[in-house]
């Protein structure tokens, strides 16, 4: 993990409400089965008693204490927000993600059945949540590295953007229903500057929390600051994420929050939910994938030459898209019951005439947005501060950049041309032309 | 005053959190000069003590009890919410859109030097404000309607605008400024749902609310029930509404929020404060300049012909737009240090060249929603629950409909063409177009 955050945060800090109640502590292997030991919900899924359980630690990311506890008749996960980043005491961080954690779950829940980890509990004096240990699971991001493919994977979480964008929008909610999930994830707000900072400003501006593949990308870096009709397409970008609260969004869908088997598929870790764009869960889906897909040239082996990750890779963003863009518009004809669009204007025959047509402009609306979110997830991915194992996992630096090359690319044209890219069938047949070989540089488009 | 509105306000009323103070009490003629005199501030502003005041009450409006005081040393008006409906005590509305005004107020406050009345205090119990006596100024409405003309007047309402929404907009502002502040306006979600339901829902759809003159408007009230693409376009307007919250907008901005002098002029008035499209506060304006335009024909005597008051106000509305143009943009050269296009990111020949383009894309795009937000304006002060003296003092239901059918086919044209309005001069060729002869029925366009 690169330590430039502290360096740079003098910002972040300065503002950072620490509400860290009173009997908060962070809860260890030993003294973590006591604490479950006495909450009855918890005890009793387990079975047993606490010296019956067994404990594994597993966090990872920079935030959080991660068990996964095991008795004789059930499991379950913990997650606890820590006050500082979990290996560096000295970059403090407010406990209130779990709380945004927490509202995400329950609003979510009710309309995303099958889709997410069960809660079982939640304690906002430790920022603690229980959840369902999800078992055989394994994170996409991993698996995508590894070189497996799951069929239809997509489908799912399509139906888990559908389903949790759908249903806290305003053509299903009253007006009131934003203004007070707002009002609380504000508490959160430590995470969402780190997500706009690092995702709309860094990358297309000089940072010292920025960092390349160099040589190989310098000449992308340099364009991505200097470039006038990109700046111009960020600034966009950025405006937009800022205004345009049209749901409640996970804010950070790359393939590190998925978690599968091969006929399950569960979405995790919302710390950075907050109402935005719709196209933003939309396009860092897509636009991971399309990572996934430049990084298997880097992983190519003689033996395994990825030509069906890719295609299978390719088949998900398609089918990802066609996949929610059927289902948003069938909960939106089922379910209108928002502000927008109010449905009693519209219950006759021109009526549903004209509803079902601003349906279809606005879910192409979203495919427009979905672009340009994709292209800013892709570029934070591979210039800005935190990059993925996707491409993280090369070890040959020319096949590392070319990969990261590729994707650039094509980011870039996502910002300068987004009209070349009408349908997903424009994306899908643009991504193998923009496969580099080794060691190959920047050139103008 | 129409009582229509409890016979359907079922669902305004159950969410209604009364959060009466334990102290509140509505202060009287008899009542308030001793909780004047108890306040050191107002006491020395009037100077003398509560038998040297003298107190008139000027509540209008339904919502308040209004009282202008007058002292050996100074004047002042108090502003009180009730905890219903001014003349309906069945009729509950909730206290908080007085901590929603001082919300406005101290928000703007520093941005809007002299544009404003001046606060002197604040009592979150009693939901009182005690504030600037604005004296002599008149409220612009009744002067319309007097045929009474202010050049220029325009440009400082021009100058409010662009002030209140650019210093408060993501081009100024952190991110952390709007969660924290639509957190606290959330509480004022009664006025909040007035708003939306009696501008963007009701004139596009039968509701007992709707009241206009009939039958020279029947065929205009059957068409916007009706045709497809004014009810898309109504549709888009309302979703625009909920999901852009560019800036804190004033929400309310008609003639009626207008106080001046020949060289004076203030905004009051700002209960509906929201975070919203810059082109709210913008098109309410226009369209009730418009609206005043199209009266002028139903007040016409043979005396005055009142040609002079249409052309002036056709020239405020051209010079509105310019000086809120030339205004932002200029402010946003001169304070741009918002989250959106980072002014870090910019600083450079080239980026400077692009912020600047930037800049003249978003107040072009702010023009066309204006125009949109102008239309609903206009429809729903002529269709809707709330009328405006501008038409409702012309006597005649003949010349009356006329005049209002002139407003109506121009909002309906903005509607549904708002590519005839690519700039304001536009605007100002087409409403002479539009002006009735008296008795004039709707027909199509």
């Amino acid at each position: 993990m690169r330590h430039i955050f502290p360096l740079d945060l003098s910002r972040w800090e300065r503002d950072v409400s620490f509400n860290i109640p009173l009997n908060y502590q962070p809860l260890s292997a030993s003294t973590l089965p006591d604490y479950l030991a006495a909450v009855s919900v918890l005890r009793e899924r387990l079975g047993g008693g606490p010296k019956d359980w067994t404990l594994r630690e597993v966090s990872d990311g920079y935030l959080n204490l991660v068990y996964l506890v095991n008795g004789p008749e059930g499991s379950l996960c913990t997650k606890q927000s820590l006050p500082h980043v979990r290996e560096d005491k000295d970059w403090p961080l407010p406990l209130d993600r779990t709380a945004s954690e927490h509202l995400y779950w329950r609003t979510i829940g009710p309309h995303a059945p099958g889709l997410i980890p069960e809660v079982h509990h939640y304690d906002p004096e430790l920022s603690l949540l229980a959840m369902e240990q999800l078992h055989p699971h394994e994170v996409l991001r991993g698996r995508i590295v590894a070189g497996e493919i799951y069929p239809g994977m997509s489908r799912r979480v399509a139906e888990f953007v559908a389903r949790s964008t759908f249903f806290t929008s305003d053509f299903h909610q009253k007006q009131e229903f934003k203004h007070e999930r707002i009002a609380e994830l504000k508490a959160n707000h430590v995470l969402h500057r780190i997500m706009l900072e690092l995702v709309y400003q860094d990358p297309f501006m000089p940072s010292e929390r920025n960092h390349w593949t160099t040589p190989h990308l310098d000449a992308f870096v340099e364009d991505f600051r200097t470039n006038g009709r990109i700046r111009a397409a960020a600034g966009r970008l950025g405006h937009k994420y800022l205004t345009t609260p049209q749901a409640l969004i996970h804010n950070d869908l790359h393939a590190g929050a998925v978690m599968l088997t091969d006929d399950d598929l569960r979405i995790i870790d919302p710390e950075f939910a907050t109402f935005g764009p719709i196209g933003v869960d939309l396009g860092i889906f897509i636009g991971h994938l399309l990572i996934g897909y430049f990084a298997q040239d880097g992983h190519a082996t003689e033996s395994d030459n990825r030509d069906r990750q890719q295609r299978w890779l390719l088949d998900e963003i398609a089918s990802f898209w066609f996949a929610f863009r059927e289902r948003f518009l069938q909960l939106w004809r089922d379910h209108a019951a928002g502000d927008a669009y109010l449905a009693k204007g519209f219950d006759d025959p021109v009526g549903r005439a004209v509803a079902e047509s601003e349906r279809a402009r606005f879910v192409d609306m979203l495919f427009a947005d979905a672009i340009g979110f994709a292209a800013a997830a892709m570029i934070r991915s591979i210039i800005g501060y935190s990059h993925f194992a996707e491409m993280e996992t090369i070890a040959d630096p020319d096949r590392k950049g070319a990969a990261e090359a590729g994707a650039l690319s094509l980011a870039r044209t996502f910002l300068l041309e987004p009209e070349q890219f009408a349908t997903i069938a424009d994306v899908i047949d643009e991504a193998p032309r923009r496969r580099r070989a080794p060691g190959c540089r920047f050139t103008a488009n």
